[in-house]
């Protein structure tokens, strides 16, 4: 394994480990009268120790001839020792925070390691934005294992977007130490129908021995198989138990995902209740994506694990599902996700596995959180706010969102948003035009829609309507909108849609709700318009705070933030909004707003 | 994986499976109509297929739209379809046969990979040893993924041997990628009271990121978390339950071995009966050694999945055991071991889980044997044979063995062997000296013992007694003999004991048997005095009438090879003799032959 993901490789250390072992020297630390999660054979094992030297396990079972007067010993009481519990996908941008910040809410709740795909980041800063998440995960001791991104832009040729990854860069990624594989490869139709930028892509990951991450949202079993000869060798797209079931038949680590938005462990659970006998090597759990309100109210992956016993799984089958099954899938079993001797002392204790209140964390034998509260020094942050600030936009006007008609009365298309789906339907009204202008019309609840290039200040923004949201008044902004996270605003009235946006202009991006002229709540989020450098828990406030404002102007829909944040991502169906215009997401041509107007495909 | 074990690495041909699972071009080979083995969820399929192109496999399940006018179809019509078996550890010398020779044999089993450590050749040819059994190996589509020997010599400064492998020969071999790992590490007390040398050749074998192999032959739990410090990953010594338990429990992979003499099955097979529950990912099959006579009247890994089910272990598990498990030990499960999208194409139909019929063999996607008969082309040998001749010695006289003694009576330690057992008793006997000489005494089934340096003609060769074959009268010679191979010869006088010495001297080494002035049979194993190139069902045919030789002159030992084969390793209690001479195996050191002479151990 890398050494940045240990205080030691193991090949430098294999003679102080053993002496530990052989009771020549004595442990650095030692846990005793514990019940050990053993997740190799998935059973408990009584009364047991851990002995710890150089940041690995020594030795497993009766240790207590490791104690030296220098050892420190913790006494476990008879609480539950398991390995530290891997993230096997997430993507840390949707939590708002930095790397560093997310590893603080994150290590309490004993998660000691994250594979992150940060392709938000990088479809604003390319190469540069990935660099920065791996410069400020190495703050904390959270073990950050980098999949780099490989779907940059998510669909080419639709919007004005702020990089693009080739399998040259990929290539030069996959020999950096902190990246273990690609980031989901999302782009499942280039894979099944043979476009060579998306196989070239995994090549260079399969060339380096590294893993493929996949990305697989259909029930096709076809279409599976096609995708399945990329090497993806996991996928966290399963919605249903058979969509589950079928990758884990096909040797692909199936993630039962239950992120803040995505909540699909309650479906994807009944593969373990329908089918009791069968092996889970290849299923896991993992959040994808979680906001700053989950990590505090909720916690991690301990809340993960709760859910999954909620819903039938077995206790130990779910600690190995977030352990050993992702390591092994990772090719990182010999390095952790077990508690065996040679492997980092990534640990954790826990009162029962009901609730799974994680005590005490240990990363790399050294302790990092206890109680809830983390007590891992963190390093000051090494980055420029300059380096990682995406706005190359100008201040914008009210006029600047008019809509030019001709007519008296226009048929328009109209993006309906469906709340907690990421489709949305293509529609259309007949809009009266007044003073030769088209104007939001709240009363029917349709809203008026503008997306701003803010990577090139290439004045290339368009304009649409949207019905959906219920504001009664007001507009609201937001700079995350996946996945040019270009900047899109929605709202009853111009002026109040030009405050949104310059509010968030000003402040270098984020999320802001504005009603009569007056900014009512918002959340910057400097670095790169994605992510603030606030703790979670400050985070949180701020996100309640506009959570209120929302329902101030009316808007009803449940998490509002993520069906905007999806307004202008072309490549789910049936119509969206990029800032170079409206986009049918079924036919993936661009299309004209008004009905009737140059329109082929009418 | 590398290139040498593919047909061609996923890398290059993603675009053709992907092509192939979507229907949009034909496969190559289809199977229809079988019951698929899933190893990775421990199911069985029905009415399932697999289409192949380009070696690997493309598509898993309903692929009836793979098949085109120029496709190969196979009906299986209900048999069992199951990933080619994997011997995890193994020793081709102990077969008697070339690689080419013991992969023609094995491949109509369904054996499609194996690991073989070849320290023995290695002990006496050193890397140009283990060149020879790679290069020679490549005759066949057998996948002989190579671990490097890390023990050679066995034991220093008992004998002399033929090499010498370092740290720095490891370091190279690593980097060969016909080497996919370490062979087993014997040294285990190196490992646990931190020697430098096996030390920093585990430590070249992890920094290049393959697999150790172990060998931890002990009860002791304390030695096995110090020896598990040297990420030993696997291990084939444990022959109680107890041991391979806890193996497991610690994230080693134990073998349930079933070689032709180590018949371990029967005891660590109550691992899974005593622990049904258990998750049984580190549990594994192997043979370890296994002679011709073995291979032609049982077979291979589909014998010891017979063994396996006949001992209570359930088929499909017993499978994982010797696929899906062992792949993943050595991190090529994203290779072999599992029938899905993206794999190599070795497959397998076996008529029932109950007599494991293997009635058809694929290997990257061609057929290579059907019904117990090999198809696979097989290519001429790349040697010269006298490249691997290994017998520097002169042709010896009977006087040559003469133990010269100036007392009447003389007490003298004496090697007891025990059948079917490794270990020896050090014992003593009283001898009576004739003409100043001593002699054996058949009527007490004392035998003279000689082992001769055939490394270096160095004239270091010593003699000794022994108990335990029951000779009447006559002599049996090796030259397979761990782990230096001198030749060592036993019997009841010293011209028939120099007449099987010769024997072998003129044949380039092997095996013999000597009575009267006659020679009863000889097995010749002309490379290195380990192998021959006959076939296996020839070398089954010589080594019978071998065994026929050695009951007439009066042994009665099962396997009497086997024990002569061990007399000279020095790392095994209690008493051996190595042409240095005698060793106490129990004090590390050299012993008199007389006692009472010059003994400060006594």
């Amino acid at each position: 394994m890398s050494q940045v993901f240990c205080k030691f490789p193991l090949y430098k250390v294999t003679r102080d480990l053993s002496a530990v072992a052989m009771g020549l020297s004595p442990a650095e630390t030692v846990i005793v009268n514990a019940r050990l999660v053993n997740v190799a054979t998935r059973e408990i094992e009584e009364n047991a120790g851990v002995a710890v030297v150089k940041g690995r396990i020594a030795a497993v079972g009766d240790v207590r001839h490791c104690i030296g007067p220098e050892t420190r010993v913790i006494d476990a009481c008879g609480r539950y020792l398991a390995p530290g519990l891997i993230d096997g996908h997430i993507h840390i941008e949707s939590s708002m925070l930095t790397p560093c910040e997310y590893a603080r809410a994150v290590i309490p709740h004993g998660t000691t390691a994250i594979m992150p795909d940060p392709h938000e980041i990088c479809n604003l800063l390319g190469i540069e934005g990935v660099k920065f998440m791996i410069e400020d995960s190495k703050r904390t001791p959270l073990k950050a294992m980098f999949t780099f991104p490989s779907c940059v832009p998510a669909v080419e040729d639709f919007e004005d977007t702020g990089a693009e990854i080739t399998a040259e860069d990929v290539k030069q990624a996959m020999q950096w130490e902190e990246v273990v594989g690609l980031g989901e490869m999302m782009n499942f139709p280039g894979i099944q129908y043979g476009a060579e930028g998306p196989h070239a892509i995994v090549a260079e990951t399969l060339k380096a021995g590294k893993t493929v991450t996949g990305h697989y949202p259909s029930e096709d079993a076809r279409g599976l198989n096609a995708y399945l000869c990329s090497g993806a060798a996991n996928c966290h797209e399963s919605v249903t138990a058979e969509q589950a079931l079928l990758k884990m038949r096909r040797g692909m680590l199936a993630f039962f995902r239950e992120g803040s938005a995505w909540r699909d462990l309650k479906e994807t659970a009944n593969v373990l209740k329908e089918n009791p006998t069968i092996d889970t090597r290849y299923a896991s759990l993992c959040s994808d994506d979680t906001h700053p309100e989950t990590l505090c109210s909720k916690g991690h992956m301990d809340h993960i694990l709760r859910r999954a016993v909620e819903e039938g799984i077995d206790p130990l089958t779910a600690i190995q599902m977030t352990t050993l099954n992702v390591s092994a899938n990772y090719h990182l079993d010999r390095e952790m996700g077990i508690v065996a001797p040679g492997r980092v002392a990534d640990l954790i204790l826990i009162d029962d596995l009901k609730q799974f209140n994680v005590s005490l964390v240990l990363i790399d034998g050294e302790i990092v959180a206890e109680n809830g509260r983390l007590l891992a020094e963190v390093e000051p942050p090494r980055y420029e706010r300059a380096a990682v600030r995406v706005m190359n936009l100008d201040p914008v006007k009210g006029e600047d969102f008019r809509i030019a008609c001709d007519k008296p009365v226009q048929t328009v298309r109209v993006i309906e948003v469906i709340g907690g789906k990421s489709v949305t339907r293509a529609k259309t009204a007949d809009l009266t035009a007044r003073d030769g202008l088209l104007h939001a019309d709240p009363a029917r609840d349709i809203l008026k829609v503008g997306v701003f290039d803010r990577h090139h200040n290439s004045g290339r923004n368009s304009f649409g309507f949207v019905k959906g949201f219920g504001i009664g008044e007001g507009a609201m902004a937001s700079t995350v909108s996946h996945d040019a996270h270009n900047l899109i605003v929605v709202g009853t009235n111009d002026e109040d849609m030009a405050l949104a946006a310059n509010t968030l202009i000003e402040c270098g991006g984020g999320m802001a709700a504005v009603k009569d002229g007056k900014v009512l709540a918002v959340v910057p989020l400097p670095i790169a318009g994605l992510m603030s450098d606030r703790t979670a828990p400050e985070m949180a406030k701020v996100v309640a705070a506009l959570d209120r404002a929302w329902h101030d102007i009316g808007c009803n829909l449940p998490s509002p933030f993520i069906t905007m944040a999806l307004l202008a991502l072309a490549c789910i169906p049936e119509l969206r909004l990029t800032n170079r215009g409206l986009v049918d997401c079924v036919r993936f041509c661009f299309t004209d707003l008004f009905v009737g107007k140059t329109d082929p495909q009418n």
